[in-house]
């Protein structure tokens, strides 16, 4: 196990019609869409793909602060950042900010690697989308 | 092919925040989400799978009415019929009533059966789902 | 401040086409989706709205564990419960079990009760909905 | 009534797991959510809001083919062009392409302007939007 801190691509999104609710404010798990379209784009922006072969991860744990709406026509970046790594697992932290670098929603999520559907080991082809290897 | 009206079963479901925008009315595309959760109902309801081994359907074609707005907390009703079968695909009216059975919005929807990724007859059980055999 | 475990009603979802992704598991952050529309099944089965007058609730936190896939077709079962209750706010547990009672998903959410745009004191026509008051 | 044919901007999306169901193809529905995020990103490209004081626009109609799926990881462009041009309504085709310039989907959508929930002449604002004025 290792304590870390990369920081990785960030992606931005518009909020749209679709995203927003009656109150005009961004309706709250699109935020977690957003981070995910985030953590695919890593390797798609590397002509890769989240899914590679029998491998992918899935979302295991979600710890998230909703600290200020995001109002429909904003743009949103998402930045993301690898916090913990283990041989089955990855910590990240996403962070969702406005066009006035304002906070508006964070969460840690905790990544784990299948292969098919058991736990394994994360591959090297992911480690260096991750930055954690060359 | 046979021209028809078959009235086959009818689904509920209300309008929650994820489904509103910005004015408060329902978001046009969730329509067309109702209607396909109606049909998907019509086989969960007997037991039964819109996907039977290979074979499953695809939407094709959309013709939609959007006529008057659903809002949120409304109970929406859909009613699906058959208007018309073939070897290969089925079209079918879908229509959406508030509680006031009200009509707030309707489609007509062409389904083609595939197996894999090839267009393939409809399969009988298929058709006993549809109440076009027995 | 009080710690408490009201168990408020249960609501029941189907697992569509709209919900899952290409694994043909549910999409994680429709979970959020499910538990916020049990939420607002509470006002409404009790001919009331999440939204009363200048009132309504937000979402401040979740804290959220995926422990085992909903699959395409699956019902599925939201129970909420109140486990602490303070003048502004609301701590809920929800839980999210299959036809078989196995748990696929739980959160603890914080819920913030806002007069406009400012945090208020919780009316008492909620604590009505939410079972704290007669 | 004008028919005429004038090409607006286009807009670029990727399929993400959101996007797609269980065949790993994206869900019909969505296709409706990216053309109505780039008649909005028409507006927000040019400092403008699809929301103007009391004015906005409601969907109406729906002709759409469904011709061929876009997949996991695809980007798609989205083209707008009005095709039919009236006091209170606009009809447009949008078109969605792959990054092989495949047409996967295309509509026609009747829009029709709103001011409050009355039907209404459509503004100069818009107009100089859709290019129709100066």
């Amino acid at each position: 196990m290792e304590s870390m801190n990369i920081t990785l691509g960030t992606y931005q999104t518009r909020i749209y019609y679709e995203d927003v609710d009656a109150g005009g404010i961004c309706y709250h798990s699109k935020y977690l869409n957003f981070c995910e379209r985030a953590r695919s784009e890593m390797f798609f922006s590397k002509n890769s793909s989240p899914i590679q072969g029998d491998y992918h991860f899935v979302v295991k744990k979600i710890n998230a602060d909703f600290i200020s709406p995001a109002l429909f026509g904003n743009t949103v970046t998402i930045t993301s950042s690898i916090i913990n790594f283990k041989n089955v697992s990855i910590m990240m932290l996403q962070e969702v900010k406005n066009n006035d670098k304002k906070l508006l929603f964070k969460m840690k999520v905790l990544l784990v690697c299948l292969k098919g559907n058991k736990i394994s080991r994360i591959p090297d082809s992911y480690k260096r989308i991750f930055e954690l290897s060359n």
